[in-house]
Formats: structure tokens, C-alpha cells, sequence
């Protein structure tokens, strides 16, 4: 099928940002599919915050009238849309992880090795697709609540496989038709068929790649439990926070900030980032390869003043501000 | 864009049979958004043995490893796998309806009228997915337990609008390919984008129809919480159950069995089916149109043996037995 069409799909209004909810800042990593309803509840108030337009924010009546684990209710009254104006919201798109949703049921089976013939992996694709579409129904509701017509669109639904593990083409007009119709499409790391070896795990850090490559946001926000990105595990003693990291031409990156006092210790972090801190490194790549697009990418902790000012687009200027905590991964024309 | 291509996708094996699950059949539908679980649970049990080849039910493994809200651990042994074989499952597509699930929701807000600019249909159109992707979830889990390879897919998220509230042409190829990969696609009752008039309800009935026109299924199955369809609400005395309905090529339809003595009383049914008994004539019209397709309907209450046989196909021959009560609607050739 030939996507080039959809995949210019001219938006109404620009897209301001993509927004990954990472899943260790919105879940409780310790305990199997717990969200972190506290996390979650000030990440959707900050979004609401940023995506609407002008100084104030008007009063906003909750979307979510479905039924609550603890209680029995539905409380909705018609009368509070009567003098509503519709709020003008600039265009977010929220990704999010999967926490300690997913991971457990993906990794038990190795969905994401493929082989959907065999009874294992077939149950723990069907497992991980109910685990992960549970979260996206519970940070659906969360917004929801907040006000923000959120649309929970999975991407095994939306049409979108890989090849061979990669992610080649999706068709992005159910995203972008959403988004027009002025949605906040929340899109998740899903189970998905794989062309060449049957099933694959599409991560939510692939897919907010190839929306960025497709769609052009202003920039992009990681939401994370730590700062930033660190030179080694933020736990370990001495661990510094990497405030700026430029990204070249040829995708290999550099630490602007902070300023290091000789180059040997600059290789030493990227050895460190490389080779003992796993998960890092993952990150400051998915980050450098958005980057070189053009893209600033803010990797921020969740649910601090410092995410709020990344999310409302403060840190655009040149010079990021030194109250500003975070990881700006910019590419280096 | 062109579906053309798409809608023809060769599937590698017939579909067998198209499900409705009335939302009546599998929510109570005095208590909002509350699934009958007794009932899901026979009713999934019912599809298995239905789906399944060959006289013997091999031995089933769950494939919900998620927590549920009675329990907080997740019971799951891998080695369960070790010697299983994978179930050779005719292809079976699972449509639900929404019962006491977003009908709260949509008729509150009116979506089925459009009008996305205005706060509360927006709202509404939120409230009214979560409340059936709740219930889809659910449905996928109840068929999962049961070990059958569900996988729950919102018609908004497969892109699926209509226009003018007309169901017009939908990308079948994400069906498809999930039923190619041995998955039972469970679809169900949605809000979605309308062309002209911004949004409306894209309801379980009419995707019933568009999937029926387009996959030619051996037989269609309607579940619902009564026996079948009568002349007059069941509730009344001396109401008859209609056993089989025959359906002409201007798509007009007649009782061919009970036998009615004189013809005024065949009239009589028709115009009691038109104007006291609303849903019944929305009813036969959705399954006379599908049986002028050349596809038999059977409709039937859930969790009896009347629809367990109706599911496994065993009323295929050209006269219905006597023991089987159910409603049979058919074209006449």
C-alpha cells in the first residue's frame, strides 16, 4: 500500500508537541500494572497548562463519566457546558510507555522475538496488547478528567506493522485526522504483526520518532522520574547531569554542558553512557536522531516546574536558563 | 483515498462467522456500565467450542495475565505452554454492542448528531469512547480467559468515519491481516469523525452489515436476551416467536414460519414489527439486509443451547429444526 499520500497530510494548525509519558514516571515500577495516579494527575494538570492558548485558564468540566473503581456513581452535570467555550488547544500529541504494564507479559512470552505459531507467543501478544491498552485507558481517563479531549488510538489498530523489526510506514491520517478535529491522540508502545518474523513489540521511543520525522512538531518533551540524563546512573555518587548535549550531522553527539575541564573526561562519559548505564544511552540516541531533524528535544523529570516550563515551550531561546534542570538535546548546525 | 484494493484482501481462509454480541446479552442493563460477567463468561466459552475444529476441546491456557480487580497477583505458568499445541480456530469476527456502556454517555451529550464545535458534544464524544473501550476491554479479557486469541480494535482508531452518517467505505486490511495471523478481531459500537456533520455513533449493527457485504461469511449470529425476534414485545401475552423469516429480493420480508393462518395476521405482524416494537423492525431490517446477501442470520438468545448450536453452525441444512428456537432469517431464492 502506498502511504506517501496520507503521510503529507496537510494539518489544519502546525503541531506544537509530542509528548513522551515515560512509563517509569507514570507507573510504579515495582508493582505489576499500578499506575501512579498521583504522577499522573499532576502530568495531565501540566499539559492542560501547556496546551492552552493564553494567560489564563479557563475552568474546564471533566470528560471522563465513566464509572470510577471507587465509586459507584456517575457525576456529570449537562448544565455546566451550557456557558462553556471550547478551549483553544494547541496541537499535543501524547505517547506513552509501558511501565510496569506490558513488560511483564511481553518479556514471559518474547513477543518481541516473533514466531506467532507458537501457543506462548500468541497468548502473550494477546496479553501484553489487554496489559498495555489498560494503562492507555487509564491515562485516556486521567486527561480526560483534566479537561483534554484525549482519544486512546492503539497502534495494532491504527494499521501500523513493522518489517523485519522495523518500523517502515504507518498511515498517519487517523492521527492526523484526530488532531484536526482538535483531539489529543494518546498512542501507546504496543504488540504489533511483523512482516518478516509474524509479531514484534513497537516501542513508544520508535514511534515518537517517526511522528516527529512525519509530522514536524516545534519540539518534544521526554518525561522521565529522573532530571535528565546523568553521565552515569543518576544513584551512583558524583553522577552529573548533562544539561546540553549537541547532536552532528553525522549523529554522533557531544556534552556542551556542562563545560568539562578536559576531553579525556568527555570520552569517559561516553564510554560510561555506552557501556554501563543501558537504558541511557537508548535514550540520547532516540533523542539525537530527532534532534538532527531539526528538533529540540527537552528529557525532563515529570511532574516538576522544570517539566511544566519544557512543556510550555519556555526553553525555546538560544541559550537555555541555568534554573532550568533538565537534558536539551539540540542538533548543531 | 482509494479502499478499493484493501477491501478486496484475499483472506488466506473464509470467514466462518460474523458474532453480535447484543450489548443486552452481556451488560445489565439497569446498572451503568456493568458487564454480566456470568453471562461473558458462557458466552466466551460458547465461542470457543463454536471455533474450535475437530470434535475434542483440547485444554485451554488463558491468555489474560493481567490483575483483575477481585485478585491482586497474576497467575500465569509458562510451562503451561511447553506442550501445548496452538488450537486451529476457523476465523470468527466478535462485535459487541455498548448495552449499558456509552449510551449514558452518547445520549447525553447527542454525538450522534455532530457537532464537534460544541463543548459538551466534545466532551461527550470522550466520555463516550472510554465508557465502550471499558467495555470492549472487558470483552477481549472474558474471551482471552477462555484462551482465545482476541484482540480488541476501536473503529476510530482503524480509522473507520462515515459520512453524513452513512458508513461509506472502510479500510478492512487491519481486520483482515489480524485474522490472517490467527487473531479473533473483537469490533464494537464507536464514536466517530463525520464528514459532514463533525461526528456521530457509528453503531455495532451497521459494521455488522459493512463486514458481512465485504468478508462473506458463512453465517452471521445475533446474541441477544431474548429467544429470538416476536411478533410483538416478548413481554406481552400471547406473543409469538417468529422461526423463520423469509427475505425477497427488494429486500421486503415475510414469516414463513409459524405458519399464519390467514394473511391479515401476516400484516398484522408487519406493522406491530413497524410502529410498537422500535428496536425489533431495526432488527430485522439490519439482518434482512444481510441475508440478501445470501447470508443466513440466526437470531438468538446468549448462553443457550439454542445459540451454541446456532454458533457452531449445525443449522446450516435448509430446514431448521424443531428443537432449535431462535429466529432464522433467509433469503428467498
Amino acid at each position: 500500500m502506498d502511504f506517501s499520500e496520507t503521510n503529507h497530510h496537510r494539518l489544519s494548525r502546525p503541531i506544537r508537541c509530542i509528548v513522551k509519558l515515560g512509563g517509569a514516571a507514570i507507573t510504579c515500577k515495582n508493582e505489576i500494572e499500578k499506575t501512579n495516579e498521583e504522577g499522573l494527575e499532576i502530568v495531565a494538570s501540566q499539559l492542560r497548562e501547556a496546551m492552552v492558548s493564553g494567560s489564563s485558564l479557563p475552568k474546564g468540566v471533566g470528560m471522563d463519566w465513566s464509572k470510577r473503581a471507587e465509586c459507584s456513581e456517575i457525576s456529570l452535570n449537562v448544565d455546566d457546558f451550557g456557558d462553556q467555550e471550547l478551549m483553544e488547544l494547541s496541537n499535543f500529541i501524547v505517547v506513552h510507555g509501558a511501565g510496569s504494564f506490558g513488560h511483564f507479559q511481553a518479556s514471559k512470552s518474547g513477543v518481541h522475538k516473533g514466531g506467532l505459531e507458537r501457543p506462548l507467543v500468541k497468548a502473550g501478544f494477546v496479553a501484553t496488547r489487554i496489559s498495555v491498552t489498560k494503562l492507555n485507558l487509564e491515562i485516556v481517563r486521567a486527561l480526560a478528567r483534566e479537561s483534554l479531549p484525549a482519544i486512546g488510538m492503539s497502534p495494532f489498530s491504527c494499521g501500523w506493522s513493522t518489517c523485519q523489526r522495523n518500523f517502515g510506514s504507518a498511515n498517519l491520517s487517523t492521527v492526523t485526522k484526530a488532531l484536526d478535529s482538535g483531539f489529543v491522540p494518546v498512542l501507546h508502545g504496543d504488540a504489533v504483526l511483523d512482516e518478516a518474523q509474524g509479531c514484534t513489540i513497537l516501542s513508544g521511543d520508535v514511534i515518537i520518532r517517526y511522528l516527529a520525522e512525519h509530522l514536524k512538531p516545534d519540539y518534544v518533551v521526554f518525561l522521565t522520574d529522573v532530571l535528565g540524563v546523568y553521565d552515569r546512573p543518576p544513584t551512583e555518587p558524583g553522577a552529573v547531569l548533562l544539561r546540553e548535549i549537541a547532536v552532528n550531522e553525522d549523529g554522533s553527539w557531544s556534552v556542551l554542558k556542562p563545560r568539562l575541564k578536559d576531553s579525556s573526561r568527555q570520552v569517559e562519559i561516553t564510554v560510561a553512557a555506552h557501556d554501563t548505564t543501558g537504558g541511557m544511552m537508548t535514550k540520547i540516541s532516540e533523542a539525537a536522531m530527532i534532534a538532527k531533524l531539526g528538533i529540540d528535544v527537552y528529557i525532563v523529570k515529570a511532574t516538576t516546574n522544570h517539566s511544566v516550563r519544557a512543556l510550555r515551550g519556555e526553553l525555546r531561546g538560544d541559550v537555555i536558563p541555568d534554573d532550568w534542570l533538565g537534558t536539551l538535546v539540540r542538533f548543531s548546525r
